[in-house]
């Protein structure tokens, strides 16, 4: 039964909503253990106490090295030293990764983790990476992405034989900017399921069941998904309510709203998968509710379950055959 | 009475869309004149015979080269011998651009033309650029996208002082990639009304008056909005008819739904200015309805009543000042 390690501390709304989201997670199959200082109440879930917290303004690399014994830090750790299975942290992004390269380290040939993020499309899930572990990637990290991603739609979306698409600004393979353009010759000459650039207005409707693009370019893109599907609800709903028939009407599609709100809410996943560690980890949002806590951390256990790591390190290349890391 | 020159041949949807566009946006204070193929039907206004057109799968700075005497170079043209007072192409961009370089050629100290596009935001019209001139950028560049972005935020949109952002992975200014964190510097000395970075979040709810960006990263934003608007819209479409409570309230709520949509939609500003030449380009959708057109044409003609270019080079650092054309 996979033990998953939770940083209580992490997240914009404290302890208790993370504490909340794993009680709520625990489960036959699956055993959060809490990671957090003395004091916060576990409620009835195993606490580690630890000492210090990351704070989200913390330079993420410093603050690991100065905080060795705070909740995130020690619960990475715990993945590390084989006391957990997989680790989830709604705290500093920067600082699960920088605690994951120090703590569990890169799975060999590795050369950048990245953040791979289930995007909910119509045609269902795909996987979009990476969506923010570097904010500037070389042509190879890209075909990295690719094979990691690869494996978790895969593992985890259970897609066959994925098909995997490059983000650019034009479906033929001459557009794009010098780093597109030169993963794309990569891509094209790997053993993946490539077909091709995908332009930002097909990830909705379904572009592909892995989207590969840069840091930068990843997390710009969910974050204006994000912002978009929230601004779009809202000017309906004023929209709706400027007119007494609209109101009436509002009323009637309220149940059809929310189910959108909930197919569309991050929430759903609760998190994203850190890959090429030698070690899971799963880095929820900073705003996570109890949900997309729970929902995280039993994204944790499938991932447990579906050896993801394992089977990462047997589709990358050996380290031999790899270049030096970046 | 400002003359626009019309590329007649440019855009998915033939010809009679364009003079449809065209005929629609003549008016007392402007003259459309057409620039297509003998024996298109000019629906009475002027049409300059010219030879060729230029396809969108044709390489821009090849093709127009080789088409010297085509729909859109002639078009161009027109804007540098002083026939036209500015010129409108729903035709391939990049051809536009390059048309723009070779004919018009750029303003002193402009580096890098940029396209220029509003954003409906929920606190009114914005401005993002670059939206897809330069796929690859540095970070001089963007500061000089940032003073073109407002002057058009001023001039066309009537905004005084416009607060300028940096679209960016975070707000802290140490967050971003090479490309933004160099620009940040720059932006910050600059005597521009910078206001730090944004995120993607923030675009449609009205981020600042001016987002600058990089051509790949604004292009790959711009289109996914595109898709996410056309995408949520179709899908709440279909969870309130799966219901026959929901398609009630679907009947409702229609003319709140086409009035959020009418907002929303690109063809209501038709076009983006291509910015930083020695006359005025105003690039349309490839797909542009007659009333994109119309509004493209429009959106020209203001740009000459308010003399953009002119206020441009006034506001742009004397070729003195600035750095070798990149």
């Amino acid at each position: 039964m996979p033990v998953i390690a939770v940083d209580a501390m992490g997240g914009d709304r404290g302890p208790d909503e993370v504490v909340a989201g794993a009680v709520a997670a625990r489960s036959d199959t699956l055993t959060p253990v809490l990671y957090g200082s003395a004091g916060i109440d576990a409620a009835g879930l195993e606490l580690v106490e630890t000492v210090g917290v990351i704070e989200m303004s913390d330079k993420p690399a410093e603050a690991v090295r100065a905080k060795p014994d705070s909740s995130l830090v020690a619960a990475v750790r715990a993945v590390a030293e084989g006391r957990a299975d997989a680790v989830v942290s709604a705290g500093n992004t920067g600082a699960v990764l920088a605690a994951g390269l120090l703590e569990l380290r890169r799975l060999p040939g590795v050369i950048r983790p990245a953040i791979a993020i289930p995007v909910p499309s119509e045609r269902g899930p795909s996987v979009l990476l990476d969506a923010g572990a570097n904010a500037d990637a070389r042509p190879e990290h890209l075909l990295q992405f690719a094979t990691m991603g690869s494996v978790f739609a895969e593992e985890i979306l259970g897609i066959e034989n994925p098909e995997v698409r490059l983000l650019s600004i034009g479906e033929e393979p001459e557009k794009g900017n010098q780093l597109t353009l030169e993963a794309h010759e990569l891509l094209a000459a790997s053993d993946l399921n490539f077909a091709g650039n995908t332009e930002g207005r097909d990830l909705l409707s379904g572009a592909a069941d892995v989207v590969v693009t840069d840091g930068f370019t990843g997390n710009v893109a969910l974050k204006l998904l994000e912002g978009a599907i929230r601004s779009l609800l809202e000017a309906l709903r004023a929209e709706i309510e400027s007119t007494p028939r609209g109101k009436l009407g509002g009323l009637l599609i309220r149940p059809a709203a929310r189910r959108l709100r909930d197919r569309l809410d991050p929430d759903t996943y609760g998190g994203a998968y850190l890959l090429g560690l030698r070690g899971l980890a799963v880095i929820a949002h900073g705003n996570s509710s109890q949900k997309a806590i729970a929902n995280a951390v039993r994204l944790a256990a499938r991932g447990v379950e579906h050896d993801v790591v394992e089977r990462l390190a047997a589709r990358l290349p050996s380290p031999a055959a790899s270049r030096a890391p970046g």
